[in-house]
């Protein structure tokens, strides 16, 4: 293992509770617990924060650093200042859906366009102070893209490890941060298994999303906790999320839970959907099964930042939906090309697929009547469509290639 | 032309002026002076203008809106949301380049990933004030993204043209937001010619380069009133900026000027740099020949969105570089995308060739002695590597390709 501090500097964060049989762990570099090989998660001793707290932060994830197991000067040791992106109230979107209010939570405004610059940002701050000296992941592209970046901007190696068949622009805007960035021969599933097996060997490597996952998986929490700072220290009636390994909405689900202990918003209901690709949907199948248990699939969709076919939370993410009266759904991947089309077209947001993904969904919850048209609603876009071109490549055309004069403009019709 | 109002309420805007020749003319649709042709650019009678007053905007463009040629309620018609992005610390690159203070404002965190939108969103509050129904442009890319995203999210048509042989990336992320995109046979001088020709025809186009210029320049000094702003309320010593049509250099100097006027900052000496790639460097060629004139030149650079031969803010940016004791440096295609991966690997930032473009400036503007490595210096990175892959596809491969086993690891020797 890393050369871990006996009691390392989190911040806030007391110790590792296991999600399972609730044993826990001292603070340090340990993912599954002893007991029972459950996912180890965070706990909390938050004392005193206050809203005039919060907003006097920098305008970036590190405002909720008192919530976030990062030690306190996280602010003063280079890292990426991602977060504090745009809530927009998309009135046209909401308009063509008949939808009253709805928002969307924008994150290709990160330093590499997704939400995955929030958790790496976490996971770097806490794989510091753990001991570790290389930032590695597996990935299939944002994970890889936010690993190289930020590892390159604290000055340390990254190690980033993809399947050999990924796009070449993913190759590329990996490979130009430098740090060590393996291809390799098999799908996702294989490289993730490797990864592990070099975890094991390479005592000073976090694996963010691997060894050092209780940690990184808390980044999401951030785009909870300014979802509601952003409407005015409130929660939404309703939220729509993309899920893969289902992390992201279970840590929103948990920062708003944490923000009603805290007194910073009112407690009022709130129902969380999660949104998946039909060739990836095993957490909405057990949904709509009834089922507690998630049987893994084989992926096979476009939104390929969204192929998780075994999901981590999984069974989480069923909590959480059924606990607050929410839903799983999901859609084809026409569905998935029209949602990103749709929002591009009514917002001027460019989302990736798992924002079409995600946009799609909300129509079909609309149409099903499982989300409530006339409550405030709110959406993520959690990554960038500049990352997943060939998607809309077939649909996104020009409407006219004319010669260089007036006669020609005139003649085109479009005037 | 468009049923402007006789009294546009533009907020602070008051007149037209012309550069050249001083003559004034009412706000309206105009862009040249009556008397002499010369660019028109906007006068203004600010009142009491106060930091706390800033300060309490959104965290975007329209905290400046007391200050930009925009109808009082901007904040509430449907618009991007620009602005504010990322005032980074630079101690790597700083370091790297034995410079002592850097600061990078990172201007790809905006909505299409460039400083496009900050002009296309102040040029569409300002069009639709003096009656024009479409947004439209002549462009390489980074425009034709922001005017047709900033329509859709408006809910107003567009008009991009664009010439046909464009990078299919760039066709793409503009066809995506729907409205009218036409590929023209020619280049961007003959797509140029075409916007002037169909403004003339087309009533209610607002062209936001071509006939709604003086409005739409205006939007790049939010750049220069953010630096100031997130530096604390003071101006950098030196800032180094890329050069196209020269606008935004001339602007950011603007602002920095109307903020001493205004005792918003104090007043102190600031050298202003400008960076050119060699392939496209008639107002570097000017500088250094010591003359008041441009001469145009076809370009032949990689930087594609710094490439106009005829930079119509030319001499305004000779006259800016020399008033403040800076100068417009050039640098090589292969400096360029040395550029770009310097500033990957030491900061996690992938720019465009423009930001390529600067920091090669930077380089070599600290190795030829005319910048002051001791003072402090801000650099744009004003767009984003996402959209120019080509530059960097050749040098950004990865480490290594390898079978998904652990031998295959450690026999690659990156462990
Ligand atoms: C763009 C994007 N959105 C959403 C997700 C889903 O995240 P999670 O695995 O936390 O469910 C991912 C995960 O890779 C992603 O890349
Ligand atoms: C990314 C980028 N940076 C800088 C510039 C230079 O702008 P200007 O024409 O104002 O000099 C441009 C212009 O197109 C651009 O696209
Ligand atoms: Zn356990
Ligand atoms: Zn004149």
């Amino acid at each position: 293992m890393a050369q871990t501090p006996a009691t390392p500097a989190l911040g806030p964060a007391k110790a590792l509770v296991c999600r399972e049989c609730g044993a826990s762990a001292a603070l340090g570099p340990h993912y599954a617990c002893e007991e029972c090989f459950g996912p180890l998660e965070i706990s909390y001793d938050f004392g005193d924060v206050t809203r005039a707290g919060i907003e006097a932060g920098p305008a970036n994830i590190w405002r909720y650093r008192g919530l976030l197991p990062v030690p306190p000067n996280v602010i003063d040791t280079p890292n990426t200042e991602p977060g504090w992106t745009r809530l927009v109230r998309a009135d046209h979107l909401a308009e063509s859906l008949g939808i009253r209010t709805l928002w969307v939570k924008d994150d290709s405004g990160n330093p590499t366009h997704s939400f995955k610059d929030r958790v790496v940002g976490v996971a770097l701050a806490a794989a510091r102070e753990l001991g570790f000296k290389v930032l590695a992941c597996p990935s299939t592209g944002n994970l890889a893209n936010a690993v190289a970046a930020a590892a390159a901007r604290a000055g340390i190696r990254s190690a980033v490890f993809v399947p050999s068949n990924l796009e070449e622009q993913k190759i590329i805007t990996t490979a130009v941060y430098g740090g060590t960035f393996v291809t390799v021969d098999g799908n996702y599933d294989d490289v993730n298994r490797l990864a592990s097996e070099i975890a094991g060997e390479q005592d000073d490597w976090a694996f963010v999303n691997v060894n050092v996952r209780p940690y990184y998986a808390e980044g999401s929490k951030t785009l909870g906790y300014e979802i509601a700072e952003q409407l005015g220290w409130r929660l939404p009636d309703q939220i729509v999320i993309p899920v893969a390994s289902g992390s992201q909405l279970t840590k929103i689900d948990k920062a708003f839970q944490e923000f009603i202990k805290l007194g910073l918003v009112e407690d009022k209901p709130y129902r969380v959907f999660g949104a998946q690709a039909l060739g990836c949907s095993p957490i909405a199948a057990a949904f709509k099964a009834g089922h507690d248990v998630v049987r893994p699939v084989k992926p096979d969709t476009i939104a390929k930042s969204l192929a998780i076919g075994n999901p981590a939370d999984g069974p989480y993410v069923l909590d959480v939906a059924r606990r607050t009266g929410g839903a799983v759904e999901d859609v084809t991947d026409a569905e998935v090309v029209e949602g990103i089309q749709l929002l591009a077209r009514t917002e001027g947001i460019f989302g990736e697929t798992a924002g079409g993904v995600t946009v799609a969904t909300l129509r079909k919850l609309v149409q099903t009547g499982l989300l409530d048209p006339d409550a405030e609603t709110v959406i993520i876009n959690s990554g960038d469509g500049l990352k997943t071109l060939n998607a809309v490549a077939p649909v996104a055309r020009p409407s006219a290639d004319i010669a260089p004069t007036l006669e020609a403009f005139r003649a085109s019709g479009l005037a």
